[in-house]
């Protein structure tokens, strides 16, 4: 099956690179219910719980997906997922929320930043693997309730709005440091974006100016949210 | 619609015990969901995480049948759990699990004590919410990964298995202390249980059976694991 880069997943090395990257989404879906369930616990209203737990069940699903995914191209999802599992990992330990709504603003900057990169590596799978995750990528109505809160409070308190920016700030930048090592370490994935000299994939200039776009569409949106980040 | 025990929903106060029923399940696969995405973080194992993660979903979609139905009925989920958010939480609160075992375990108890609760009172509702009580009782293998994994940690280590039956005990002891406070206060759901004088509903001394009975299963079940309750 050709792929719009002009890749086809009968070549070994570019099927070993989209079973990573799945293996990636996958758990980082995986640690979004984690995340999501643990700020649900912190939520002051029961409505927020159950549109939190929501939220969550619906991030486990998107993990089934994509870990069929791997299966489905012969992989083993817990072997695709884990060289990322640490890079996860690190990034929630390194960016612990310290109330509700910084965990809110955890969850919406974590799927956020998520659906960013979606759309980015879209371009360099192959097809069936593209519309899955494209379909992840459509499925994110389940953000406005966070998005509805973190507004409502910043409108309300202006302090908390500074913090709220200041978190905001370090959790994409983590995240950026965390991507960044897994590019330099993973050569599987990152084969599959970068160049490989026959004219296929990003080079390693295009590669920069996707974490660049990431960047720039995370400072939109926390502007968007009343916040300068 | 005439039920098993000859009461109807035109009957405001049967209607009124139902729907504090429903609410009283919904609440604790809220609670279920939330002691098993708990129990899930301390797993030592991806494979258990993410099976747990799955059980976990599972009581989600349920406690979204529960609280369909108590909008069904006409009544509002949140107004029919809130009688019961204290009892579950403090049964949580007063029986933390020291380790991944002891939370397994409460997992494992919690469901079935609720499953043989749900046994007992699908008898007293009307013959749609029977219907779903039963298919909610149905829906049991997700407890295999549970029951196979204390199965194991117990015929490996005697000595944690004395430290599981105790805390089993303490399990059932404040389930019980939490159900028969419960009871004691809530009219609308023991009205439904306890006879009201037309012969519908159970009497008191039904009502001690069934604690009696559910302690038994509960007892027979540890045994069965390979502890003596």
């Amino acid at each position: 099956m050709a792929t719009s880069t002009g890749r086809d997943l009968a070549d070994p090395s570019f099927r070993a690179g989209v079973v990573e990257l799945c293996g990636a989404l996958a758990y980082g879906e995986l640690v979004g219910f984690f995340m999501i369930v643990h700020d649900a616990e912190t939520a002051p209203r029961l409505s927020d719980r159950i549109a939190l737990a929501r939220l969550a069940a619906h991030e486990l699903e998107q993990y089934e997906r994509l870990s069929g995914r791997v299966t489905e191209l012969g992989g083993d999802p817990e072997t695709a997922m884990a060289p990322f599992t640490e890079g996860f990992d690190d990034w929630h330990r390194r960016t612990p929320a310290g109330s509700w709504l910084e965990g809110l603003m955890k969850v919406y900057a974590g799927h956020t930043l998520a659906t960013d990169f979606y759309r980015e590596i879209s371009a360099y799978v192959d097809p069936e693997t593209k519309a899955l995750v494209e379909e992840v990528l459509h499925d994110t109505g389940h953000l406005d309730f966070a998005e509805r809160t973190l507004r409502e409070a910043i409108s309300q308190d202006p302090a908390a709005g500074g913090r709220l920016a200041l978190y905001g700030r370090r959790l994409i930048g983590e995240a950026l440091s965390q991507a960044q090592r897994v590019a330099a370490e993973r050569d599987a994935i990152t084969n599959l974006l970068v160049d490989d000299g026959s004219g296929n994939g990003a080079d390693l200039a295009e590669l920069t100016q996707m974490f660049a776009r990431i960047t720039q569409a995370h400072t939109d949106r926390m502007e968007w949210l009343g916040l300068s980040a």
